[in-house]
C-alpha cells in the first residue's frame, strides 16, 4: 500500500498508430489511424472501460518541414489525422464517463471560439472536457496563419496569459441558475445573472457574453504542457493539469515543487493542479519479452528519421553535416521550444550519448520518459514518482496503439490496483470530479462574497 | 407523379426549441434544447429515418442586444446554446447516412482552422460534411472579436470571396490516393500528391498543405444562405447548396434563373448547385387544425417580442416610438443583412401590413415562407416550386420541436412520396451522393489534364 493518500490519476494520450516515431510501420498498427474514426472509438471505449481519467489529443495547425522528398519518408500520422475538438465532440457521443482533452493553439486562435467550443464539448459531454492551453512555435504553423515567421517566446506567453484571462472570463458569463426559461412569463434568463465581460487588453478586445450556458463542470479543466519559466509561471497561475516531460525522479521532484510553490502567489491551493508527467511504458510479462518489443519498434527506425527527430527536439538546428555516432555538438540559443530542448541535450551530456543513441533514446517518447519492463518494474518507477511528490499521475502514452494501451490496462493497472494506487470505479460524473478538482467559482459571486 | 425529373431534396434545419419565436414558450417545447444533447440526437436520428438528405445548423457568434431586461424576455434559445461544429461531430457519432451541414463565419474566422474542421468532419462521419459559409453583419459578434464595429458588406463579401479559395484549395492539398504508408519501403505518402497552396492575398497568406488527408467526399459540400447581389455572386461561383428565403412563387422563379443562369460564367453546370428555399409548414390532418396549431403559437408571442423581431429583420431600425396598428415607416438604407431586410419590407408593403401584422406574420419563420395547412396543400405548394424550377428541394424549418418535425415526417413525407416527389431509401453513402452533386475534381487534376 502505497504511503502517500489517495491514488494517482491516468490519462490516455491517443496519437494515432503510436507515440514510437516507427509504431506506424509495426506490422500490428492501424496504418490509417489519422482518419480511422473506428480505431479512435474503440481506445476511448477501452480506456474508459479501464477507468482512466481522460484521454488526451496533441495538435498542431500546420505539417512541417519543406523538403518533401524527406518528410515523406519521416513524416508519420501528424501530417494528416482528425482535427482534435471535432475529434473529442465525435467520442464524446459514444462515451459516458472519461475525460476527453484537447489541445488549441492561443497562438492562432480567438479566445471566443475557444472558450465557445469547449463549454459545447463540456455540455454535450456531461462536464468531460478539457482544454490543454499550449503556445505554437512553429513556423510551419504561423504560415498558415497570414504570418512569415512565429512568434517570439515571450510574446507566445504573454498573448497566452491574456488568451486564458479572456476564456476564463467568458466561462463566468452566466451564472450557474441563470436560464429561469418560464414559460409562464415569458422571461428566459435572469438579467442578474448574466455578466460582460468587456475584456480592453494588450491582444484582445472581447465584450462578452458568451453564448453557451454556464457548463456542467463551471469551466472545462485548464491543462498545460510548458516547462520553461514562463511556461511555469503560467501553469501555476491557471493550469489544473501539467503534463511534463522530466527523465529522472529527482527532476520530477525538483519540477513539482517548484511549480506548486508558485501557487499560492495566485490564491491557489497546491491540490488545485495535478501534475501529469508523460511516460511511455513498454511492458512484458518478463523483462526480456518488454525489450523485445521495444526493440522490434527501434529496428523500425530509418536513421534519416532517427536524425529528424534529434532536429526537432534540439529546435531545428541542422545535423546533416555530422557523424550518426559521433558526439551533439554544441548549439546555438533558439526560439524553439525551450525545455523540450533543454531535456534532450542534458540526457545526451549526462550520458555522453551520440546522435544515434540519441535518437534511439527519444524516438519511443519523443522527449518523454520511457520505461521497459515487468508490470512490477513499471509500477515500481511509477509509484516512487507518486510517493515522492514528483507527480499526482501520469499521462500515458502508448507506444504502439493498440497494442500498447490494451498492455497497460491488463498488465499494469491490476499491479496498481493492487498496491492501492488506482480506482476501480470512476468516483464521479464529471472530469474534474475524478481528477479531485474543486468546482470553481465564478469571479461574480467571488466578488458577491467578498463585498457582503 | 411530377412533370419534372429526379425528386426534390429536403433539409431538416435543427433550431433549439423550433423556429417559431414563441416556440419555447409551448407546453410541448424541450425547453433546455440548446444544451440537450438527447434532445438533438433524437431529432437526427428521426430526421435520418425519414432519409432527410441532411440537417442544418445556423450560427452566430454572439449574443445579441444591450438591453439586457429586454432581452431577457426577448431572446430565446440563440443567447446559449452548442456551437455547431461540436454539436455537428457529436451527431456524426450516432448517425450514419444524413448530411450534417454546419455554419461558420468567413467574417471571423481563420480560413486554415475551417477547413480543416470541415474536412475532419467529413472523415468523421464516412462523407457527410457541409460548410454553410456566412458572413457577420452583426456588431455584436464583431466586439467578440476585436472589432469596435461590423465590416461593411461589400468588405465582408470580398473576404468571403477570398477566404472560400483558399479553403477550397487546402482542400486539394492531397490527392486521392496520397498517403501509400507503405511499411515496407518506410514511405508514409508520395511526394507528387502533396500540394502547397502558397496563397498570398489581399486578406490573407495560407501556406499549406492542410494536416488532413482528401476527404471521403473530396470536398465537404459547400452551402451558402445569401440573396444580396454579393451573395448571388459568390453563390454562382461557390455554392453546391443555397439556402433562401423568397416568399413567393414568381420571387422563387426569378431568384433560381437569376443564380442558375450565372454559373457559366464560372465554368459550372446548373445542376452543380441546388437551391433549398427555407420553408415552415405547420400541419394538420385538416385545415382547421393546422390553424390551431398556428394560432397557439402565435399567442404566445409577446408584443414586445415581436416588435424586437421587426426590428432585427428591418436591420435594428428603432422602432418604438410608431404605434403597433400603424404602418412600417420609411426606413434608411443600412448595412444590415440587405436581402432579408427587402423581403420583410416588400412583404409588408405588398400587402399593407401594419408593424403588429408584420411581425405575426413573420414571427414564425423570421423571413422565411410559411405554410399552413393539409398535408395536400402544403404539397401542392412545395410541388408547384419544384416543377417551375423555383427550388429543387426545400430546408424544412419545424415551428416547434420535436412535434413538427414529427408532423412533417408523419404527414407530409407520405403525400410527397405518393406523387415520386421524394425518397423511400438513401441513393448514396455521402451527402454529395444524395444531393445528386458531382465528386469534385481536385485543381492539380485539372491542371494535369489540362497540360497533356
Amino acid at each position: 500500500m502505497s504511503s502517500r493518500k489517495g491514488h494517482l490519476r491516468l490519462g490516455a494520450f491517443l496519437y494515432p498508430t503510436g507515440h514510437h516515431i516507427a509504431a506506424w510501420r509495426h506490422p500490428d498498427s492501424r496504418v490509417d489511424a489519422g482518419r480511422n474514426f473506428r480505431h479512435y472509438v474503440q481506445l476511448a471505449q477501452a480506456a474508459e472501460a479501464a477507468k482512466f481519467d481522460l484521454i488526451f489529443l496533441a495538435d498542431g495547425a500546420g505539417t512541417r518541414g519543406d523538403n518533401v522528398d524527406f518528410l515523406s519518408r519521416t513524416a508519420h500520422s501528424y501530417v494528416a489525422q482528425f482535427e482534435p475538438l471535432t475529434l473529442l465532440s465525435a467520442l464524446a457521443a459514444v462515451t459516458e464517463r472519461i475525460g476527453l482533452v484537447g489541445t488549441a493553439s492561443t497562438t492562432f486562435n480567438e479566445p471566443y471560439h475557444i472558450a465557445r467550443k469547449f463549454a459545447s464539448l463540456d455540455h454535450i459531454s456531461g462536464g468531460r472536457a478539457g482544454w490543454n492551453l499550449v503556445t505554437s512555435s512553429s513556423a510551419h504553423e504561423a504560415k498558415n496563419f497570414n504570418f512569415d515567421e512565429h512568434l517570439a517566446h515571450a510574446r507566445r506567453y504573454e498573448r497566452a496569459v491574456e488568451f486564458a484571462e479572456v476564456v476564463e472570463g467568458l466561462w463566468d458569463s452566466w451564472d450557474d441558475e441563470a436560464f429561469v426559461r418560464d414559460k409562464a412569463s415569458g422571461r428566459y434568463f435572469d438579467p442578474s445573472k448574466r455578466h460582460v465581460l468587456d475584456h480592453r487588453g494588450e491582444f484582445f478586445n472581447v465584450r462578452g457574453p458568451l453564448n453557451v450556458e454556464r457548463s456542467p463542470q463551471g469551466r472545462p479543466v485548464v491543462v498545460q504542457a510548458g516547462s520553461s519559466e514562463a511556461g511555469k509561471a503560467l501553469a501555476a497561475r491557471t493550469a489544473e493539469v501539467i503534463f511534463t516531460a522530466q527523465q529522472t525522479l529527482d527532476d520530477a521532484v525538483a519540477f513539482y515543487a517548484d511549480v506548486k510553490g508558485r501557487m499560492a502567489a495566485y490564491g491557489r491551493e497546491p491540490d488545485d493542479l495535478k501534475i501529469m508527467p508523460g511516460v511511455m511504458p513498454i511492458v512484458g510479462a518478463t523483462e526480456s519479452e518488454a525489450r523485445e518489443k521495444f526493440d522490434a519498434l527501434q529496428a523500425l527506425i530509418d536513421p534519416a528519421v532517427g536524425l529528424a527527430l534529434v532536429q526537432t527536439v534540439t529546435g531545428g538546428f541542422d545535423l546533416s553535416g555530422y557523424p550518426l555516432d559521433g558526439p551533439i555538438p554544441e548549439l546555438p540559443e533558439t526560439n524553439a521550444s525551450k525545455s523540450r530542448q533543454l531535456l534532450a541535450l542534458e540526457l545526451a551530456r549526462r550520458e555522453n550519448l551520440t546522435i544515434r543513441e540519441l535518437y534511439l533514446r527519444i524516438a519511443g517518447a519523443r522527449g518523454h520518459w520511457q520505461l521497459v519492463g515487468t508490470p512490477e518494474q513499471i509500477v515500481d518507477a511509477l509509484e516512487a514518482r507518486f510517493v515522492n511528490h514528483g507527480a499526482d499521475g501520469y499521462n500515458v502514452m502508448p507506444a504502439l496503439l493498440p497494442n500498447s494501451l490494451d498492455d497497460f490496462i491488463r498488465l499494469v493497472l491490476p499491479e496498481l490496483r493492487r498496491r492501492g494506487l488506482f480506482r476501480s470505479e470512476y468516483e464521479g460524473r464529471t472530469l474534474r470530479e475524478n481528477l479531485g478538482l474543486k468546482q470553481p467559482v465564478s469571479r461574480y459571486a467571488l466578488e458577491s462574497v467578498t463585498s457582503s
